[in-house]
């Protein structure tokens, strides 16, 4: 038995916005509520409180357009030093070389992937890989603590069921046992699929998360980054009938038109994004009452929140701003 | 710090299914690799550690045809004693009488949920309730652990970021904090929409997770079942656009042809289920195996493993066996 108490909720004067399940807060309601919520402390936040995604970091995925004709895009951000590297720079590499380009989504697992790339198991028919993909070893999937940062671990005191401690870098879930850290599966991650171990793939075929965290993937996959834009267009779709949740149906495939670096993209298509600084004092505030929901609709706190429960706000810069 | 050793992945001569993420699995690797996964586990669980789900807990739900002309219907386990009972005999009385039948699915959340029912605000539009609907308190959020039971919480040793002590009761996830249990929120959790509390909702608008587990609904929000067959039904369905992620345009509200509790169904269509009893050794070992997954996909074991991640083994009983 152990206690699950992160500090009480903060007291503050905010307009409390409803990510519940009722249909509509009244406005008396809102009105009247004056504890923080998730949503509260993020609009509260400075501006300087945001940090800029690298642009070079982002990645688009044009798929074809859907049965409506709605275009769908995907946007996903690789991961940061020094978590991942020889994997996302093999992923640099394919999408600068357009390797996705006529690939297909072809494996959904419910509660589990969504998975692309050529899809071809045969190796004398697969897709030819560029010249200059790395194989990368599992040592990889970890990375170690450096000392200077060490004592930093934990710091939101979050009580987990995998790791040691938990911790956000450069905003992203990250956890800790001994010496080693590592970024973690949740919702939307990006990650690396592979035949068995010690094949750490290529990044060639990747899949994202569509259902609750398959933690027990993490340190036996690598995570190189995550959906931030248009996770719906991967998280809708039909679910795979075939062995392994592969579309039987090759007409159930969703082409792939291209994948782009957002570098190479024109100034007015390429995606920026900024991030509630993981550093910042509105992102420590954002963890507690996240922990802690204190908010009308909420009866009793959880006193409590696992890290794959704590999105890093994400928002869109546009250029109206 | 703590640690997080579950014991150590237990020996066996079985033959490992994959659930990993590689396309197929050679033949040989198959034959080569003894170390048990969850699936060789189950597969080696005797007939009687399968425990039949009472058809009177069963509730089917048939919604429109897909664009393609395929049905669509959705099964869902009711809660057993002593949790949640005030709102399931609301919903077994709002399927008796046919409430639910002409309404829709009206709300979609990526990562969040999908809710079903009336979904009408206005209470004079609104669909009138049948006579006999319970209000039930707050209080029944949880229920109060016998004395016999106590020394049972936390048998598998689960870490939970939320509660202290984790358990399995009748084939359902439930966790415990001082003198109180209460049935905890999943990935295909069946709960009761509401508003503002201390509404605690009258169970004629229901939702079904669908993304990582929101646990902070836990005690706020009645849990009071799950999807157990059909969830990609719900899963796939397009976003909401409008506020709270309700249907913007009301055509692309999923019709509800009708719900019915399954004994009401004739004895061919009455969906027949077993889970692996949660008391039975074979479901102590697969936690085990999920907490400590050794086969040939994996090169590290977790070492733990959270509630929502262990899927309570479900099988539907065909005729023919």
């Amino acid at each position: 038995m152990k206690t699950h108490t992160l500090p009480a909720a903060l007291p503050a004067a905010l307009i409390a916005a409803s990510l519940g399940l009722s249909l509509a807060l009244p406005a008396a309601a809102q009105e009247a509520d004056e504890r923080p919520t998730p949503n509260s402390v993020i609009e509260a936040a400075a501006p300087e409180e945001w940090a800029a995604i690298p642009t070079s970091d982002l990645m688009v995925m044009r798929l074809a357009d859907d049965a409506e004709g709605n275009r769908r895009e995907v946007v996903i951000q690789l991961m940061p030093k020094p978590f991942s590297q020889g994997w996302v720079d093999n992923i640099r590499l394919l999408a600068n070389t357009s390797f996705w380009d006529g690939t297909t989504v072809y494996r959904v697992v419910d509660n589990w992937v969504t998975q692309w790339g050529d899809g071809e198991d045969n190796e004398e028919l697969a897709k030819p890989l560029p010249e200059g993909i790395k194989v990368v070893p599992e040592s990889e999937y970890v990375a170690k603590v450096p000392d200077e940062k060490s004592e930093q671990a934990g710091r939101f005191g979050l009580i987990d069921s995998y790791a040691e401690a938990t911790d956000f870098r450069d905003g992203f879930p990250i956890v800790q046992t001994g010496d080693y850290w590592w970024p973690t599966h949740c919702y939307a991650s990006v990650g690396v699929a592979r035949d068995l171990t010690p094949n750490t793939g290529t990044g060639a075929e990747l899949y994202t998360v569509i259902g609750h965290a398959p933690r027990q993937l993490d340190r036996n996959i690598a995570v190189v980054g995550r959906v931030i834009e248009g996770m719906e267009h991967l998280s809708t779709l039909p679910r795979g009938k075939g062995g392994a949740g592969v579309y039987a149906d090759d007409s159930k495939r969703v082409p792939i038109e291209w994948v782009r670096m957002a570098d190479d993209l024109s100034e007015e298509a390429r995606p920026k994004f900024e991030y509630l600084a993981t550093e910042s004092a509105s992102f420590e505030r954002y963890v507690k009452v996240r922990a802690n929901r204190g908010d009308s609709f909420y009866q009793v706190a959880a006193g409590g929140v696992d890290i794959c429960n704590v999105q890093v706000p994400i928002r869109r810069i546009t250029d109206a701003e």
